[in-house]
């Protein structure tokens, strides 16, 4: 993938922000190869997102970055660019399962995801022979559950060392503290077993069969302080039957789980997604 | 399709239940085209659907259910046959939405719905020349929201003059009355406009936009006297985006609609469907 | 839906055609609603749809086009303004099936499908009292067997005096002389009843029986003179296995045919679809 | 998991098989916990699966079977019968492309998938290491493209001394000869990359391409002698658009093409699978 500029933006809507932005681009010679615009109706805010080849403009990230600010200044945009050449730095947290952390690293290995993973945190010990295989760090902290403080604290200071600019709950099953989340807003993704906003907290799958639905599904989110109340990013679902045990959806489950976190992921990494509110727009 | 009585069983499992009643079937010569069974683990349950051809025994549907009644007792059978000669009385109502009623009606015309229309209901007149192109009767019961109570007395004479074996609510937007609802237990089918158990009540579509979700879908259930929390019968989804507005759910949101009635209704009318506690076996 | 200017643009690839075509667009304070950008990386062709609120321009259609043209030539554009406020003439053509014409006359009347049908063609008779009741012009023109050019004649001369936009083939199971395929590139509109390129030609549902598929599918797509080879607009699929007879693939085929043609026509219809080549642009 | 025998019936349709099994299996106070019948309506064969409980029975099963065999005679019955204590030998063979082999080891060594894998064979020497970690053999066995007889004989050998149950081609991207092919009858599975029919041979997601299809999808199916040809076991498809270039469909379909072969694999190693002509019935 040749290296590229990812310019994203937010701002009040009004006349001239795709003109003044695109003409910026045009006047440098800039070769565009992604673009996306959406203006959400309710709130009039504008969203935008612009793949900018980098050989193609004159200067570099910096420079980019200075000559932009005024228009950026003149929309009241929140803006961003990414530069495809840095590569995010991810933090994967898991407990003892392991289909996401499998599928995950099977797509980071095979150069499918483009990111650098920085370590594993987990409270168990188990896959750790799985993540050593592929020359990555583990981190096993135990949880004591009279007592979750030390853990919680050992994870903070692990992500600030790896200076964290993604955390994955790949079924890491504990619920982050607020101090925890409120440090990393937009930047914490967890997949939960469940279609929500049906079947909050947990036992998803003993819930739904409970209750003797048709479809299950899995939900990628951005983590906020409200349990399973962030932002969603990516859902999907299976059919399943009246012959099918709460066994046959954990099975079938973790195949949706798996495949939606690691298209959130992908989404995130490529700089798809923007919070607006309780809602994401993504550029898919 | 040819003549077939629909055998359907549901009794505490045990060995040689199958045994009995295929025997049973086999001296009489009679020919079974589809066969089903399942067994609830959880309450050791078991289902059975067996469809024979009417002309490969050698009585009628009265004598059939004599000879086999015996076999009932031993087992403590919940049984009973349809005769697909004899055609299920259905009562659709409706409110102002055609989308659920010009598909059903669609699918009665073709023959695709093996089922009599006694008559159309509804609380507006919108949909009654639509009806009377079909030569189907429409009767409009006004709602006053002041005081419904007329409005359910003639909906429950409706349905008593009718003999209707099923009551489908294809999308009638008022909430039945505990008194109708208890008489046609397991025979009064609803289409939900949600993914339930998401979304119950009201402007699912509006819940369903707020949440910001990435699939909207429609639940097709028995009515029970708890709102929105009969058993379901079958579900589906669509995908929806940041870009789609209320009204695009809306709009998309009618084709899994129609979709889903429609597939719960066929499952309905085959036999295929038992209620077991607030679940369904479906045999589909 | 507010009126609104629909640009619809495909030119060479080259630095400054946003740019340009925004900053026209901004210097007359129009406000954009949608907009998409593609380029294919193949051809190096460029693609955009702008959608642009009428109100909001101080001009009417003939002056923008006037206004737009020197950029249009600037860089060698194809390109269309499409008013909302004009609705498109669309011919339905159709056999004795009525799946697809039952649907899409629905979405017509119900208002989801933004279009005047001029007519309905058929040669059977059949389906004209369901026509009739829509208050809609039905044409019989009867085929025959050993010579159906009487039969092309007269739809030739209908599809003239309708002034047809677009002609819509409904499950019309004619093949249409390449003498009128000609006279309509990008516009005729067919449904074919399977996942094309599978099963090309007749009796699709027979031949997927055959082969033992576990998925059958509808194609809509644009009708070219080389049969079932047209640019693909839309394609979609249903689950079946060894149970199913061709009865039942019919059956549940005919609900993908019209949700796949419903939503081809659709995006026709809102100036999604650009054609490159055998290959379809839909701007979803 | 209970040990289990898997009883698994083909043959010619008459009055009175289910009967005779099922009064079989209940003087000897078997527990069945699944049941499936279907009867082909064009060739009249009848199939059947039971699963019963291995401990329900008085007498293991090389017992069984005697006692079973003479019904099996009076009805013609092509049968066997499945211990599920006897775990199925798999040889895997993979050629450089990781993703099915990654998919089906993570199934196999979590307990989602019943069998036991003698050893992986490959053309390459590429994923020895990973294969190496699960613990299991990895043979490389090189293939001259001017005369592959030599990698053929060695594969023929490593199969017969492996004494394969089963057989399955996760992406080994060579043509097994006929010999090979024909030595192992409904024993090999192999993934294709498309949806069969479509696109048979090489390069199918460069085909997809250029018709210009909306799904592009994966067939798992067994091995004939006539290449792609075989029986479909089980098929799955996703959306792509004019945005996908080939690589994403690569991409994409890599994500179909592990679900749709560890979905077909888990129904054969569950006996779900009978092979009747060119079609498969799939007890699912």
């Amino acid at each position: 993938m040749e290296r590229a500029y990812r310019l994203v933006i937010a701002c009040p809507d009004q006349v001239g922000i795709v003109a003044a932005v695109s003409d910026f681009i045009a006047v440098h010679q800039g070769w565009i190869t992604e673009a996306h615009h959406y203006t959400d109706p309710g709130s009039q805010w504008f969203f935008m997102r612009y793949v900018v080849r980098a050989s193609s403009l004159p200067f570099d990230l910096e420079r980019l970055c200075q000559l932009f600010a005024p228009i950026a200044e003149r929309f009241a945009m929140q803006w961003r660019v990414a530069d495809t050449g840095m590569r995010k730095r991810v933090v994967l947290m898991v407990s003892r399962q392991e289909h996401c952390l499998a599928d995950l690293l099977y797509r980071w290995r095979s150069g499918e995801l483009d990111c650098d993973i920085s370590c594993v945190l987990s409270n168990h010990d188990a896959l750790r022979s799985y993540v050593d295989w592929h020359g990555l760090r583990y981190c096993h902290f135990p949880v004591d559950a009279a007592d979750k403080s030390a853990h919680f604290a050992a994870v903070d200071q692990a992500l600030a060392e790896a200076q964290a600019d993604l955390v994955v709950l790949a079924r890491y099953m504990q619920i982050l503290p607020a101090s925890i989340c409120e440090q990393y807003p937009g930047r914490i993704i967890n997949i939960h077993h469940s279609f929500l906003p049906s079947f909050v907290g947990a036992k998803p799958y003993h819930q739904a069969s409970e209750r003797g639905v048709k479809l299950i599904g899995a939900t990628c989110h951005y983590v906020t302080a409200d349990l399973d109340a962030g932002p969603i990013i990516e859902q999907d679902v299976v059919r399943v039957g009246h012959h099918n045990t709460v066994e046959d959806m954990v099975r079938l489950g973790k195949d949706v789980e798996k495949m939606v976190l690691s298209r959130g992921l992908r989404y995130h990494l490529e700089d798809r997604v923007m919070v607006h509110g309780n809602k994401t727009i993504v550029f898919a």
